[in-house]
């Protein structure tokens, strides 16, 4: 069988998820490291393998494949057990759609190159840049609060009682919270999510400070 | 058998998407309508059915269903015909992953609420809004140029010759760059691909100039 390599960066919230997955999914892995705010995603032969510049990108049964659920979803397909989705449709759609939450209406707007324009493009400070991140975090975090609390789908994770997708999703960007002063008090169901996560090995050795790269 | 009732919003790409995935399946929806410069998705009424107060929802099969690319996933699995994704594991991941790349990388940081947010919150004129939602096409829209023009799964549509989840996140945004005024020479197979989606009646039918509530 072919080397199963992850090419990331230990801050990366996408390569967090993909870590996440793999280590739930029991499949060993190599780590290649593109440092991101030394641009490493923009070197030609990382652009060969994936030419939108971004990681993670995952090496695995002689393929390359890139966007962190784009993997997730190839996992669960190819490696069905332990499973990341629940089995029946209404589940599934549940599950995702609070992942995809996470994934598309916080993180692509708060991640390090859009924070980066913003400084470049409008002078913001590191004020302006945390007001902007803390504005879409609670956006987002607030409607997951609701939604999680009063759903019966919900259980000691995000949809019943063992970790998926929206968990996988959700840790990553706690984390990332955390270096933006994110108050997470109204969030009381959030955080006991996220606390029974990283009770499991399969988060906690995921975490962006167990990496090799960690800074 | 219940209603299908897509609740949306004639220029929002995520439910550009959903009109058109309903259409390629040929099921038959109803829809509501939620005026989002008028803040309507923040009513209520809507609020109950879709916490993020976001459109689309989609109301089917007895649930309420959010986020486009759930909704989609959902379609798939419970009416599997016609396909919107390949049937083997990394045909699916490489279709995802030029959904996501556009879902992802682009939308959520060009749409409506972000482009209020840079006005108000940097004080951002027409043209400074213009430049930034002309960045992040052109960050993404190159990448995706070169994987869709340099792989042999490219086909009359992203993927192969028939249309998928990519033909449906990728024609939207085409639609929406219109507005931004951004020169598409430089992209001749997305170019050709829309064209070719364009031709179609699921696509046709789908675009916002087409629906009851459009200006």
């Amino acid at each position: 069988m072919s080397q199963t390599l992850l090419h990331g960066y230990f801050r990366s919230s996408a390569a967090f998820r993909v870590r996440i997955a793999l280590n739930l999914k029991k499949l060993s892995y190599d780590q290649a490291f593109r440092h991101l705010r030394k641009g490493e995603q923009r070197a030609p032969d990382f652009l060969k393998l994936a030419p939108q510049g971004l990681v993670p990108a995952l090496e695995i049964d002689g393929n390359t494949l890139t966007q962190s659920l784009a993997i997730i979803e190839y996992l669960e397909e190819t490696r069905p057990e332990p499973a990341l989705l629940p089995k029946d449709a209404a589940g599934r759609a549940r599950a995702r759609a609070l992942a995809y939450a996470l994934a598309m209406e916080i993180h692509p707007i708060n991640n390090l190159r859009v924070l980066q324009d913003l400084e470049k493009r409008f002078g913001a400070d590191a004020i302006a840049v945390k007001g902007w991140f803390q504005h879409w975090v609670k956006e987002t975090f607030g409607a997951i609060e609701t939604s999680l609390a009063s759903s019966k789908g919900t259980g000691v994770f995000c949809h019943g009682d063992t970790p998926g997708i929206a968990d996988i999703c959700l840790v990553p960007q706690v984390v990332n919270n955390t270096r933006f002063d994110i108050d997470m008090a109204p969030y009381p169901t959030i955080g006991r999510i996220y606390k029974a996560c990283l009770e499991l090995p399969a988060f906690a050795d995921a975490m962006p400070t167990k990496q090799p790269d960690a800074e």
